[in-house]
């Protein structure tokens, strides 16, 4: 019996040795150089090439080395076995850090003062009032972030697919009640999985539901957001700002019109790194289970997309 | 009896008003158009020209209209009556919170990201480890930011003139432990009050003792920089950034080598302002206690400085 770790583009040296450290009867090979491919029973994967997964004949379960799935299911051959994701504290924590800190960041006019100083220009300004916030999605990040924003005394509204209750959070569901909770939020934060769903749910119309001067983050995926009608919300001065730490292709194209936008800061997808310890421990503990015959722990729902 | 206000540069007319309507029996004027100079007892003062408290022959009282009174003993004709200064919870809350979005900024390389944006450079970084705190002045502010950092976790020290005690501060005083106490810092923040003594303090000498890679953020008074040295140290790799809030001169010249220099971020001095409410109460509350022959609250000690 082997584990195949099928994460492209990136130097897996430690997370084989130490896997292996810890498997003394598995082997753990790294695609695509898997000697045999029909003893893999079990694959860590990230951003899985089309047809990898399929390729092991002998699959019986996928161990996602971070929280969204999203690249997974792309697969139209992907075997059907179940597919456990990482839920992470020091996720949420980074995850939250990251949030806050854009948060404080646009509440100093740090990005204002930044231009101003390009300028040479003396303007004091107040803090800009941010006092509302509005998670897009309520999983795992999104109740963490809620929860965090409620402790530090903003007025905090949520939106999920399905109707959540989250103590302190004015929680609506549904595609009837979206706009109703981006409506009043001085900051948009988005936290929703992609699915078939997500694709492209933030359009112009959805923008046009937002309040006037609001900030729009976006810590989730790049694709869950129509490029074109961000900008335009951005021009009309809809939006005043907005934080993009994900797209739809990464890293972003050097063509790309968000780059050289004077209201769009960019972070390189850094807002939610997977913690190395914890995916080992994870995948190690995920991997006894599977063996044990019991079921993987934070499998997700493949008809759901998360 | 009249109370004089002079704050040159600002308009006056909300703090004038609100002042007249509590008191019925005695007059409002702003400087320099004073009715009668014989008849201010009182006078509430922001940066006083120099010479203008000393032409006010019956003056028994000045209430600095926010917490630094450096401009105030600038005055070599200043009359010898109490100076009392705003002591405010707000403030420190402002104080605290310019602070902590400071730092978050810094921690999360929003300045590397910035420039890599600026650049089209895609290019992931972890969070900057920060996870020691200088503060320097362990006053009203510098207390409370302190407190604030401790109970965010860091790892907190402290310098002062005289020796004090803060829970779970490291806490250091007099000239001879200031090196000690800047010299295992991740960041150092600058909260002193500008005084004979505080001037030209953080010199080429100073820098040298810092952390190498250490952050530095001075929202106290800029004279209390020598910013050649500052600079410097920066160019050396000394230090990694800077954040200033505060200058010799402000607003800042045009030619300042502060403007352009990658590493400074630039605040127009918005990191405590006065608010107007409180200001207006304990000018209200002090004048009060000066008609009745209380001592006023807040008063400085001249000899100090603050």
């Amino acid at each position: 019996m082997s584990i195949a770790l099928i994460i492209p583009d990136r130097d897996l040296t430690q997370l084989e040795q130490r896997l292996q450290a810890s498997l003394t009867d598995t082997k753990v090979e790294i695609w695509p150089n898997i000697s045999q491919k029909d003893q893999v029973e079990f694959a860590l994967v990230w951003k899985p090439p089309l047809g990898s997964l399929s390729s092991l004949t002998n699959l019986k379960a996928i161990q996602c080395f971070g929280a969204g799935v999203d690249a997974i299911l792309l697969d139209p051959a992907l075997p059907d076995v179940p597919i456990a994701r990482i839920v992470d504290d020091k996720l949420n924590q980074t995850m939250v850090n990251y949030l806050q800190g854009v948060v404080a960041h646009y509440k100093l006019r740090l990005d204002q003062f930044s231009q101003q100083q390009q300028q040479g220009i003396w303007k004091p300004k107040s803090p800009r009032k941010l006092a509302s916030i509005c998670i897009l999605g309520l999983g795992e990040l999104g109740s963490a972030a809620a929860k965090h924003f409620v402790d530090l005394g903003y007025q905090v509204s949520g939106w999920s697919r399905t109707a959540k209750k989250l103590a302190d959070v004015t929680c609506y569901s549904g595609e009837a009640e979206l706009s109703q909770a981006v409506a009043n939020a001085d900051v948009v934060i988005c936290l929703l999985p992609l699915t078939d769903k997500t694709e492209n749910l933030l359009n112009a119309a959805v923008f046009a539901q937002f309040k006037t001067n609001s900030i729009f983050i976006n810590v989730a995926r790049g694709a869950i957001v129509d490029d074109k009608a961000l900008i335009d919300a951005l021009d009309s001065g809809k939006l005043q700002a907005a934080c993009l730490d994900v797209f739809r292709q990464e890293p972003l194209a050097n063509t790309d019109p968000f780059w050289q936008h004077p209201a769009i800061l960019i972070t390189p997808h850094i807002s939610a790194v997977t913690n190395l310890n914890s995916a080992i421990e994870q995948t190690l503990l995920n991997y006894q289970r599977y063996k044990q015959g019991l079921p993987m722990l934070n499998v997700i729902d493949r008809k759901q997309g998360y």
